[in-house]
């Protein structure tokens, strides 16, 4: 519990050090950003379910700095969501991100909630634990794409 | 030196880690793979930039923070130069990255090797040396789409 408590103030600690709308000259930079983000996180959360899956070998070390790369990118997509974005780019976030933000807010605090399980599942070497977690951050992915993103084209 | 010994360790065995065709279905995955890494790279090596230039306050932490993401996206991006994602996508990759394969390893190991010194300054918390790093990442950055990157249409 104290190393989870230790990582999730390490997040905190440098997702308010990311001035969000600072750092993105138009909407368009943002929306790019934030679907480059989520593009990288997907390729490295199918690694780690091809391992929780096991369709290849677990490796313990492997698992863990995959998971990592995950939670890194977790946390940068979600500062992609600035005011004005929600046009200007072929975006496919919903206006709900923007005019429902308490909700929103809600959804990223249990993505984030989930990646911090699934880090310290990664850091604690055990493969059933990565299994239950990474299956709660892959529910919280769905559960967000279904609320407040249009289906693609 | 140590330190730097360690994080150079440390980024060869997550390169290790990466066995690159595996992670990707077809070519246009790891096209958008490493423009997805370069896109999130370009983004907070500008902050470095802009933290070096003065044009927002230095706080150490910060900079030390985007420096981690600077380098973990780095190592990201070469993942994505797969054997065959010459073509399959909008790529402005030249031929010349397949074609004279140790200039481009030359150009990788010099690009980390810069990164590496980079993060050595972030860690350090000294501002001259982060200006003198991020000013060589740069350089290299450069260089490398100089020669292997056709211009943006």
């Amino acid at each position: 519990m104290t190393r989870l408590l230790i990582v999730a103030a390490t997040l905190a600690g440098l997702l308010s050090a990311l001035p969000a709308a600072a750092q993105f000259r138009k909407p368009e930079d943002a929306i790019k950003y934030r679907q480059s983000a989520m593009a990288l996180q997907n390729n490295h959360l199918g690694r780690v379910f091809a391992i929780a899956q096991g369709r290849v070998p677990f490796d313990a070390k492997v698992a863990a700095e995959q998971i990592e790369i995950v939670a890194m990118l977790n946390r940068l997509q979600f500062a992609g969501f600035i005011e004005g974005s929600d046009k200007g780019g072929n975006t496919r976030a919903k206006p709900e991100v923007w005019t429902e933000k308490d909700k929103f807010a809600a959804a990223v605090a249990k993505s984030q909630e989930d990646v911090l399980k699934l880090v310290a599942a990664g850091r604690s070497g055990n493969l059933d634990m990565i299994k239950t977690a990474v299956g709660a951050v892959g529910q919280s992915c769905k559960g967000c794409h279904d609320t407040f993103q249009a289906p693609a084209n």
